[in-house]
């Protein structure tokens, strides 16, 4: 496994800072070109349950060795979709050992979330009652 | 323009209480199947420009007529993915007279940016500093 294969977050542009907000203001091309390239890594069931399954790992970190066999699909198809969700900043991956360890960039969900929230004003009245 | 160039909203099934939440457990192989559809829809350049210039729009409507200037592309290209958002149920339509009018389904993009949120009580410090 090469460099490659290590830690590389935010190795083009990352949605950090990225966009007042898709639904305020129309994202300009750059803008757009960067966001895409995240949506596109969610854009795959196989990756959308990688991500999920890493995500939602206690303890916040899982072994390629206990992804795997809940697919499917060869070790490589497994790596090359995991290197498709790091290279878009929503995981992180280190190797120990023999296993490569992966978990969730928190803060690329918390971004894609809050672009993806209507601008103040423009909501709905929560459903959820508010503390009076 | 058929019948299905009219709001086709949910002809498959849709995010709309699809998921307990994408960080919070692993999804299932259909649920994966919903939502990677309509991130990949989100997963291009074009489709993201063309949904924060209709979700930005004042008055909450768009003319095709509007949209298809600020692209250098076809009214074909534009409307095939006009086509893939609507069919995501990102944006519904509705032709009156010559143009088609484009208008965002918020219950999506909701949906989208709930499913993206963290559990409550999973939430790190915010990076900027506190207050000692």
């Amino acid at each position: 496994m090469s460099n490659q294969e290590l830690p590389v977050l935010g190795q083009d542009a990352t949605v950090e800072g990225c966009c007042p907000g898709l639904l305020s203001a129309p994202l300009d091309e750059d803008q757009a070109v960067v966001l895409a390239k995240v949506f596109k890594a969610l854009g795959d069931p196989v990756r959308l349950r990688l991500l999920s399954m890493i995500a939602s790992r206690a303890g916040g970190e899982v072994c390629v060795c206990d992804l795997t066999p809940a697919f499917d699909l060869s070790q490589p198809t497994i790596s090359h979709h995991l290197k498709l969700l790091r290279e878009a900043g929503l995981i992180a991956s280190e190797r120990r050992g023999t296993w490569v360890y992966y978990r969730l960039l928190p803060e690329t969900t918390d971004r894609l979330a809050g672009l993806l929230t209507r601008p103040a004003g423009d909501s709905l009245p929560e459903p959820a009652g508010l503390p009076a």
